[in-house]
């Protein structure tokens, strides 16, 4: 094993990084692919003027991370597709240019642009006050919170050359504040060198003296090619709701796709899934003619919520859905508090959440990622609710 | 023709622009004159720490330009004259420090110094919620809009050799949310080599999916020299009505300037001009002997509204005028709608603006350009309204 | 003499200084030590991005400032003692990610880290709308102001060769816009070379054209070694009197500290102090057996008023005590200007504040130090009152 530190504000002091790392600049063979590499650079111009990239290449598969946007992920690219979405937003946007509390506290969709975006991590979902807030410092509170606009403030590549090797991105963000929460994201994007996953490892920690609540939700957003007219979601569903009366409008069509749909307004689910006895999951979005496949798998003892956003819009409004597993459903956090919903981390207390993203671009791929799906779902009908849930939220 | 990318925040490698483009590093020799330039500087500290200025020089005049602040212009210089004015601000202040939503919506006056400011895109005016906005999204609105605050994420070089040569900067910024508006400004700065005329190309672009908002309001301050007591605005009005009960007071002398008055209260007034035949009209303002004067001519089918905001006070707070041609006055949104003010782009529609700004430095170029609006007044004289226009906003 | 300056946002060409200037880059050599030095550098990574930081060394004590925070000071470290506290914002915060309307106006506290912050300068305290305003523009008041989040947009280093050399460094920073408070800090920061005092001058000045309100509050906040439990404060006390109803549980220990205690709430006690014939006062905390101390003085006429923040709340949540020279109180503004604490500075008017603070590491230090305060205090019992006094503010 070795690491290299890309930067790290508590050590300015530390040697740098080479610019790229790869078997060139190192001089490490790693038997999974020759051509692996990791790369940070820095964009210029516009709202992305400081933005720092990480690209993370296996060999087959990159997937470029955004250290300044809370370690989310911009877009990841496989034999020549690339599961992103058009954005009205267009390119990632430095949180210094997002004010959360703008637009009625809509700010933050002024910088809504990644395939992996996390929303939390002391509150998500809709903005409002919250009445069952501990003080003024946490009441306000604003769309999706404030992780994905903090950026990182250190960030490490690890390279383990055991089997076929593997690479790492280490970055840490903090949330924290005086007299509020403090709440430290360790965020670990792994690839297998010659692999086409993407491992994500989430470790939040709560460094205050005492407990503090935790909302954790993942927004994971993939438009074309995989999303279009008649793509599917695959999802072990044990349970699925809409999530308010236009929900509910499409609730018999909820796991198949409208094409770009001009004045289409979103709609939301609600999910509670089966899983194996680790509590391992899988869902899936499809394209239509089952050729390509973008793999969300993680464990609902950590995430026991999903949501899936539609959003096929216009492909120029950001024709989009949203696979969405979280600690929590993107309600009001009043009412996901009532729901028993939100996390309270004691001091110290640690929250992990793994996932593994898969981009599938062969039609056996895709159904074997499917069939697993069906041995989770056992046969088993999920409990579809025709009536929307409690707790609507504007936005997802 | 050849061009240079001076940055493009979706090019990040691109091939860099020399530092400095002239006669020297590029070996063009251009006929209209040889000390031609374009640079490309970044400040350093304060407030405007990394905001990016180009100056393009044509020879005889200099002009500043902005990319950081959504393509403004600073600043332009001839004969030894700026054109500009003294804001309280002092120097650019880049858009990360600004929030708009400050000092109850009036945060924009923290950042305002500019010889040319957009106001817009998707509103100017006074600050408030807009009862006929779509949606939260936005209704929350900020005084004179987002575009000023915006940067732009790419800027390219152009130089045309045909005739004394053309020298263009061409900016893009987007001013573009999910949900909302998207709307992208692409704004060409052109001086003819030798030349003295700033020439303005500007075209706002719906790029959403359905028909959006426009409100287009170009906010023109000039100070000293130009301005001065016995300062006067020359314009082919055909109406002028005070916008409030304050610039009413002055409506006898709505053409004439006072020299800086410790506590004057600021006077706006608004104005329908008279054109040619293609809708080519032109305002000035000169100095009390004439001798110097700064001219801007545009088109009234593009910018029918022309507003001048008098703000004589004290040279210590800032003593300036504005000659604002717009698509609306600036007015709450909600008025303007409702004259039949606010335009409404289709998708992919398109607003073009074109102004044509000069910088007069001697009496007869004064004169003949006072010939010019007294030929477009044809004699008639202006309807003036003593009474306040409805849709009073509390600032300019 | 002799001064290098650092940048200066108004003059871009200017040559820039050596990046280190100590006595091998310059050539000077001054008698008070051989190993002076200051040097600037930029934080990278996280909300510390770009944040400029002046390590000022006087050979045995090192003073860090950050230009980019209103020349705040960050820690200041002697004989392996650093005057700090660990706050959980853990890190200098670019004031660009710092939302002052955030949080129901507390936004301040996302940035809050500094040994030595300013609060003001047009007002401090806690945040909301002040019915005394001119404006709508100064009306939206947010926690403790504008200063702290502001950067100097000039800095210069000096070095003065008499005696035993003084190394200064002067930065600049201005809380101005336009239709309200035009307010220029000039702050120099000096060290006699071989001292271990450090001497703060700053120069408030009105550039406006009319007069206009200061609040100016000294927020220095120390955490351990110099804090602990059995820490005490030792001032010249003429009247003591608790803010609100939580001091005054604890007034008859307010000058006794707690060692970190899980889930205290703060308390803060108002102090009026004896002085000498010139006006100069000193302050001190001392640690538990009187072998560390931190000591600041000032000029009562400068800064009448003194405020002890107690913070003794768990480590993890940053255990501090501030001891806050000041115009006036930070109680809600309104409440101050009744009280005659807000000052009002005429155009070109001037306010002159000075202090010096001393990091004391050996108990004859730290006893010279409580003798100048016992004999500021004459043997006078202070008033204490037992009863809140009136204006409570939720924070200090």
């Amino acid at each position: 094993m070795t690491s290299f530190v890309l930067f790290d504000a508590d050590q300015p002091e530390a040697a740098p990084a080479p610019e790229r790392i790869d078997p060139r600049t190192t001089g490490w063979q790693l038997s999974g692919a020759p051509d692996w590499s990791v790369q940070l650079r820095r964009l210029r111009g516009g709202l992305s003027d400081g933005v720092e990239v990480v690209d993370l290449c296996s060999g087959p598969l990159t997937v470029r991370i955004l250290p300044t946007r809370g370690m989310g992920l911009w877009q990841a690219t496989r034999d020549g597709h690339t599961a992103a979405w058009n954005s009205p937003v267009r390119r990632p946007v430095h949180p210094r240019h997002v004010e959360l509390g703008a637009r009625n506290g809509l700010g933050w969709l002024d910088g809504f642009h990644e395939l992996l975006c996390r929303c939390g991590l002391a509150f998500n979902g809709p903005p409002g006050i919250d009445p069952g807030a501990k003080s003024p410092i946490e009441s306000q509170l604003t769309l999706h919170g404030r992780i994905a606009n903090l950026p990182a403030h250190r960030v490490e590549v690890r390279i383990d050359p055991a089997g076929p090797g593997r690479l790492s991105v280490v970055g840490v963000v903090e949330e924290c504040t005086l007299f509020g929460p403090q709440l430290r994201l360790t965020s670990t994007v792994s690839v297998d060198v010659g692999g086409t996953a993407i491992h994500l490892d989430d470790r939040i920690e709560n460094l205050a003296g005492g407990s503090t609540e935790l909302e954790l939700l993942y927004h994971i957003n993939v438009g074309p090619p995989f999303l279009e007219g008649g793509a599917r979601l695959l999802a072990p569903a044990a349970v699925v709701a809409p999530r308010d009366p236009r929900a509910a409008e499409g609730i018999e069509e909820y796991d198949v796709y409208l094409g770009p749909t001009s004045g289409y307004a979103e709609q939301a689910y609600f999910f509670t899934l089966h899983a194996d006895g680790d509590g391992q999951t899988a869902t899936l979005l499809q394209n239509a003619a089952g050729s390509l496949g973008f793999g969300v798998a993680f464990n609902v003892q950590e995430l026991p919520c999903f949501t899936v956003w539609k959003c096929t819009q216009a492909l120029a409004d950001g024709y989009v859905t949203g696979l969405e597993p979280g600690t929590n459903f993107p309600n009001f956090k009043a009412f996901e508090r009532e729901q028993g919903r939100v996390r309270l981390l004691p001091p110290g207390g640690v929250h992990l959440a793994r996932l593994r993203l898969d981009v599938l671009t062969t039609s056996s791929e895709v159904a074997a990622y499917a069939e697993r799906i069906t041995a989770l779902q056992q046969g088993r009908a999920p409990l579809v609710h025709r009536l929307p849930a409690a707790g609507f939220s504007p936005l997802t």
